[in-house]
């Protein structure tokens, strides 16, 4: 037996206890939470076959009663006397895709990453927001089987692209590569068909959350998007942080949206805050570019969820949705490259070079923390990526 | 033992073989082929327990050599004496989805349909098609989980709409509720990450078509789909036939597509006729309002594949794209009501009323039939659906 010595005021504290999948040297992945910078094996921690698997779909398909019972043993267990075969440190273990993604949904829920693109893109129109946006959160089907886990290399897209001057299209590797800072959602139990879920079940629905990072190919994007929308722009590689926040973690972090105003439609309507207080920060080669508040975000993961099924859509275990790119009302707030250097008309300084898009070689990283339980801080570890060469 | 009697110029002779998942009364879904009206279980059959599965992945994961063999066997074993205890008939079976869907992916590789959208939503535009129209097959993802096995009730979604005289959206059943007649194509076996299907390699990976109808609610498509492209309109069903028609069965109905002018770029270019000379039907309550020919589709399933890969994003076995409408160049070619009404502008006669959308209670039925081997024609079943009330 052993017992795990955690400092109080870390990130992964008892007020986190995220749920991830590991392996050891040859091993077979597995469930497990971290508590400090040790990753407990959950199967051998509760003495649970649930988590002898290697997604927490099994676990999360078992529903909201089951989270919250896990939970409450997960948090007595680890403070006591442990098995030392459950226990592993950080850097002993691979971590993996924690989630076998079923349906992915990328939504677009900030007013200011919307208009800014507007304003980039339609500079011409006096209004940046487009006549839906107000009205329903705007979303878009996406890859399933591109989504990999943080420290996946990610190759740069080919494709083909068109620029104002170009007569005819041309191909080769993407030359306006960005990313998306964003959150994305984890739904743990299934709806049926023609049974939406309303706002007011959507706890029993969202199991908890994600850094998410939806690399984007802008000049291969500009060019296929009309009118079907994003598809190979976005398609070759989504990065998410292995450590699945629970919701039951985040209910420090809730707070009331910005105002909706117009009034959305009843089935969009809220009683309860679904909000989320979390501080998101973009690492670009080492420096910290932006720092994204997700508080910001004008539609909910609630009202994302009610509107995807409200047109009686069933989901999975497993369905991912992402918010869509958090940006603030401020320019060191702003999620994406091609705002955060509006089109490329401002350069970031990034260790010293004036910078736009990536280039090979480079690595970004998304981190964030949020309140948790009784004054503390949690964090959501880091969704890593590096650009490799075109194939 | 028994032997089957089965008609030589019927659909589903030696020629056609599909591949399809059946169950009878408390039994579990497995795995069969039709021929004739017989439904042939091939794990008995064939004493493989590949077979005994709920779906046909299994199968499609061993690669286009045991697609190739496995179709050698089944045509010479039911030719023979069999075990009784591999034979039921269609009425006694109830059928499943074949696969299990992972990514699913919607076209628009018909010129006609393009050009009519483009006439109907864009009409002071003097060029109906978009410019990257004919540089590449434009296209978006869909959702997976609701696509269902022909004969399941499609509930009427409801959903926002806004026309052009609403101040504001309303909320309701879809009042424009429509179909979208295609052909389903399945991957049978995965690519990796940064891995691209080339055209000529597209017959190791697409297994077979199905017939799919592309069920769409255009008045919340219309209101929902800038920028990001058609979801909710979409998402919450679509329906497809329940046999797998192998591609190995498809040989003889494989033409050239009609000239692609521009020369697509290198990697969409095809040595080998790649167009398939697939006639469809559409019924509607049971009256045939519509042929469209598949001949007449733009874009090749071959180049699909090669250009939804060639950004690196990896396929799975049981992704799914969809040709997108097929239309033909004259007006009862057309697969969606909105071309064939021209909007609502030009109902069509349907047993005696004049119709321009589905209405509660109605059927549509899509059928097709190809050229098969040694002169022989081969079906796909069918696509059944009734519009069941909104809840």
């Amino acid at each position: 037996m052993t017992t795990l010595e955690v400092p109080t005021d870390g990130l992964f504290g008892l007020a986190n206890l995220p749920y991830g999948v590991y392996s050891v040297s040859g091993g077979q992945p597995r469930v497990a939470t971290r508590y400090g910078d040790y990753v407990v094996d959950l199967a051998v921690l509760l003495d649970d076959d649930t988590f002898d698997s290697p997604s927490i779909n099994r676990f999360m398909a078992q529903g909201r009663q089951r989270w919250v019972d896990v939970r409450e043993q997960i948090a007595s267990l680890v403070t006591g006397d442990i098995l030392a075969a459950a226990v592993h440190t950080l850097d002993e273990v691979t971590l993996h895709l924690p989630i076998e993604v079923a349906d992915y949904v990328d939504f677009y829920a900030s007013q200011y990453h919307a208009a800014n693109l507007g304003k980039l893109f339609r500079p011409d129109n006096p209004e940046p927001l487009l006549p839906n946006w107000k009205h329903l959160p705007v979303s878009y089907h996406g890859r399933s089987s591109s989504i990999v886990v943080s420290g996946t290399g990610i190759v740069r897209p080919n494709g083909q692209r068109k620029g104002p001057m170009d007569p005819v299209p041309v191909f080769g590797p993407s030359t306006r590569l960005d990313i998306e800072a964003e959150l994305g959602f984890v739904v743990g139990t299934e709806s049926a068909m023609a049974e939406p879920i309303p706002v007011e079940e959507a706890e029993n629905h969202i199991f908890g959350a994600v850094l998410f990072n939806d690399w984007s190919a802008r000049d291969i994007q500009a060019w296929e998007y009309v009118p079907l929308g994003p598809h190979l722009g976005k398609s070759f590689a989504s990065t998410i942080s292995p450590w699945v926040v629970p919701l039951l973690a985040l209910q420090a972090a809730r707070i009331p949206t910005p105002t909706q105003n117009p009034e959305p439609l009843p089935y969009l309507r809220m009683d309860e805050p679904w909000g989320l207080d979390i501080d998101v920060a973009v690492e670009w080669n080492g420096q910290v570019v932006s720092r994204p508040p997700y508080a910001a975000m004008y539609w909910s993961p609630a009202q994302m969820l009610a509107h995807l099924t409200v047109n009686g859509a069933p989901t999975s275990v497993g369905d991912l949705f992402a918010s869509g790119t958090i940006s603030g009302p401020r320019k060191e707030q702003r999620g994406a490259f091609i705002e955060l250097t509006w089109g490329g008309a401002e350069p970031v300084n990034v260790a010293g070079e004036r910078r736009i898009f990536l280039e090979d070689g480079d690595e970004v990283v998304l981190t964030a923390t949020a309140p948790g339980a009784d004054g503390t801080r949690i964090g959501f570890g880091e969704a890593r990526g590096r650009i490799l060469s075109a194939t």
